[in-house]
């Protein structure tokens, strides 16, 4: 069982995770981080030393998090399932949010690109690590026919990544999966994928 | 001559366009501006009635200047010239900036989407007009068999924004220009464009 400062540690992180995928890191106030979470200024500060340790929390957690999701996104019974598979539960995961709050990734690599360098460190290596896994799945489908073979394999991981970052940007402006859903299609096309 | 208010007001918008695209707009307090443009708080309400209209004014400006870049950069002797042109000078724009900044529109999209819905909507219609332009010339170069024909011209030209919006993402998270010229000649390739 958590202790009641677990407790008040792990509420600050879960609101945090919230605002911070709603209205951005740099907008959010330690005063915003209270009133969400009931806890006091002294609360608060016992648990972190201020405004950018709990993003580093966050976001340590969400590519934890994200991490999984690849896991158990990248399924299938061939490599071109399996990204069959992932590019549906790329619609999923976002559909189930409403399209709020979009990709924290994303999000946090706009806001903190020029103003917040260890943020934009950290969201560096998540974008690396996906396409890396990504690439390793795409070259086998290769290997196997199920996806076009005349461009490497890291050059289409690194467009896929790009074009679900861009498709949710757009699916998020217009509350509207459509062109979510329409970039994933054109890209099934594009890549000649055979699941 | 522009009367010393008006300079005052135009610095405002001049260095209120800079904070935003740095920082972004949510994030960009009133005493930000002020201390920016080292304007009174009595000079910038008498220009306007609060960030909120300055930020409206920002993107307004942004939105003829954006029109006007796209009109320059989709010229060309054929369509498929026009769409090369136009990718060249995407990356070039970017590269001139450092890639600081980003896109004002894909920052504002991902910042605005969920709490300023004033914001969202111009930044929507920005978009929709970038599709539309895009999609005329997209079909124009289909019709001259210079660009793959069994997809629809809004389906590519809706990817095509998304992927520049990816991957100004990606290149500005890696301050390098790698990940967008890499993404605009995959899109080449897919597209089969023949300037």
């Amino acid at each position: 069982m958590m202790s009641k400062g677990e407790q008040t540690r792990e509420r600050i992180l879960t609101e945090a995770t919230a605002l911070f995928n709603r209205q951005g890191i740099a907008a959010t106030t330690i005063n915003d981080l209270l009133k969400a979470t009931g806890a006091t200024k002294g609360n608060l500060y016992f648990h972190f030393s201020g405004k950018e340790q709990v993003g580093l929390e966050v976001l340590s957690r969400a590519r934890a998090a994200f991490k999984t999701f690849l896991e158990n996104a990248l399924q299938g019974e061939t490599p071109g399932a399996e990204l069959e598979q992932f590019f549906c539960q790329v619609l999923e995961k976002n559909r189930s949010k409403g399209f709020v709050g979009g990709c924290l990734f994303g999000n946090t690599a706009l806001e903190a690109s020029d103003t917040a360098p260890q943020f934009a460190n950290l969201v560096s290596e998540v974008f690396a690590e996906w396409i890396d896994k990504l690439q390793k799945t795409i070259a086998a489908a290769q290997s196997f026919g199920q996806v076009r073979q005349d461009l490497p394999a890291d050059q289409l991981a690194e467009l896929v990544v790009i074009i679900i970052e861009g498709g949710i940007m757009q699916a998020r402006l217009n509350k509207a999966e459509g062109a979510l859903t329409r970039a994933l299609g054109t890209l099934r096309v594009l890549l000649e994928l055979k699941p």
